[in-house]
């Protein structure tokens, strides 16, 4: 507290972070990282722009960036809007087009940055409660609303909503924007046809976002995106030109682009990453535990014996750091990223321990 | 417009970057840009950190970034935050510290991105007119406000303010913060010991921004960062840690870092602008140029015969670019970045044939 802060700041509670922990030898499945390295392709891409033009301003607009994005989804560019990070493109969402008269909607378990973007913009919101399933039922949201978002599969449960309800959201809701989060989206829901990309060009009130932090790789060059109707990417463009002109710095474009263009790498490590995610939800039934059908890369699970954070440190002393979230209906749950083979089976050898012990 | 959009997009005026021009060949001198290289340990730095970790979040404190900066400055880590790029650490300046009951104060000539963020945090704002000379006079300041910020040296003036005046200032208000936008200090203003950050011990309500676009090169990394009290810097993290758990990526952090530590390369580079500068000084005033004196890596000159936009026109035909801005008070005036010595001399004679035509 200090008198030189805005009013505001007295009243915020940032986001806290999964830990980035500083010791190396530790098995990392608490952020939902890709376990495998970015395409050699996108390294080589990055050191090849590392010269002298870094002593130049990037391109304001990130136009090839752009361009590729909008080419690799059959958009149009002014369809596409690039950021910092997905997280950077959800704060310009929050404040460009989900702050009206009406409670913004999102489910009760969810990303839980947004309530903190809805505390940054002072926008009222409604938290809408998961069934027992944990599952979003579409029909909860046929209320007067401001907009709705959520994650898409959502996230901590990764449960994924099939196109169809969201077909119906963006129905109900003609006029108001309904913002899908496909971070994970690449897991198993693009692949089953269930990505809202393809709902773009009929739907004018449908915001996507997506981001290379997870599926390729990139979570350390921070891009993320968003994909909707022309008017919508112009509400984000003129809020992000009143707040940063070049928030993508030039390796970050370049590296982006190279990744979208290194199609085979990508598939292959989502391939792994789900094959990985099948062999580690059969174990952990055989060792007993609940565990919520997941189309991200990770599963969340809960034992009845067991209580999740007793688990969480159980696991941390065997160099393995998990997600734990002391909140309520969710804090017998433990959110375990897919690692590799390798690391996986470390970690179901250790779980059995634990188990079994 | 658009029914979809937030109220706040329709009343915002973004702001305009200069031109960042996609063919070659041109001599760019109107962004401000070092036209050195960055040096090459920042280059070799960044190739070393571009490889598999990259699949990983960055640190979300950047603290080995922050400890270089601290220690640089000789300050503590908990006086430094660090952001992509100044532009965002004053965005969430103007969010976090300058936003009261009473008015912001700053230069009526000064970095046309100031208002733009008064319009997305709404802000009140009144300027405060520079004298016909373009000196900022403190005694102006001396009223009841919600704080005050300016360039030192001013853009796009170059003028530098003496540390007495802003000492004064500091002291006439005491109970609001001062942010000094130190973009172009090294330029002559540090050299001079004309930089505030030797006052932030002294003043709790400081803060200083600086940069690694201008003068460590790095426009293309994004980074910049803000001193001052540990009460300030915990203001910006709350609003950072609101709005993006990871602004910066890992390239930029070690990048940055490795450019605070080749201190000798970094005067060599500054010393060479400041050279040319004299040189482009002397030269213009042969030419009949109107030179404000500049403590920055550019010049603001006017010419009583020429009017400025045609010159800029004219310099355009020839392949260089400078900037122009058509605004009250300073519409006859061109800013010229310091380019290389070479550059200097093509600018030289090309201003030479279009002053004597």
């Amino acid at each position: 507290m200090s008198q030189f802060w805005s009013p505001l700041v007295h009243t915020l509670t940032p986001y806290v972070p999964g830990e980035q922990p500083k010791v190396n030898n530790l098995i990392k499945l608490n952020t939902n990282e890709n376990p495998y390295p970015p395409s050699p392709k996108v390294l080589a891409e990055i050191k090849a722009q590392t010269g002298e033009q870094l002593k130049r301003y990037p391109d304001p607009n990130s136009d090839v960036l752009k361009q590729t994005i909008a080419c690799y989804h059959q958009l149009n560019n002014n369809q596409v809007f690039v950021g910092n990070g997905s997280d950077e493109v959800l704060a310009h969402a929050f404040q460009a087009l989900l702050k009206h008269d009406k409670p913004l909607l999102f489910p009760d378990i969810t990303y839980s940055f947004y309530p903190v973007y809805c505390g940054l913009y002072q926008i009222e919101y409604e938290s809408i409660p998961l069934t027992d399933a944990f599952e979003i039922n579409v029909q909860d949201y046929h209320q007067n609303s401001g907009g709705i978002i959520f994650p898409n599969p959502n996230a901590p449960t990764g449960r994924l909503l099939a196109l169809e309800a969201i077909e119906t959201l963006l129905q109900q809701h003609p006029t108001k924007v309904v913002l899908v989060d496909e971070a994970y989206i690449d897991f198993g829901g693009d692949f089953n046809h269930q990505s809202t990309v393809t709902l773009i060009k009929k739907y004018p009130n449908l915001l996507v976002v997506q981001t290379l932090s997870k599926s390729r790789s990139l979570a350390g060059i921070r891009v993320g995106f968003a994909l909707g109707h022309p008017d919508l990417i112009e509400a984000l463009e003129c809020v992000k030109n009143s707040f940063n002109s070049y928030p993508l710095d030039r390796l970050a474009i370049y590296g982006a682009k190279a990744a979208f263009e290194d199609e085979a790498y990508f598939q292959d490590t989502c391939q792994k990453i789900i094959q990985t995610r099948q062999k580690l939800t059969k174990t952990l039934k055989t060792l007993g535990f609940n565990i919520i059908p997941s189309s991200a890369n990770f599963v969340f699970v809960s034992h009845s014996n067991h209580p999740a954070e007793q688990l969480a440190q159980a696991l941390r002393e065997q160099a393995i750091i998990v997600r734990y979230f002391n909140k309520p209906r969710i804090n017998q749950y433990l959110r375990i990223t897919i690692g590799t083979d390798a690391e996986n089976t470390q970690l179901c050898q250790i779980l059995q321990q634990i188990i079994t012990h």
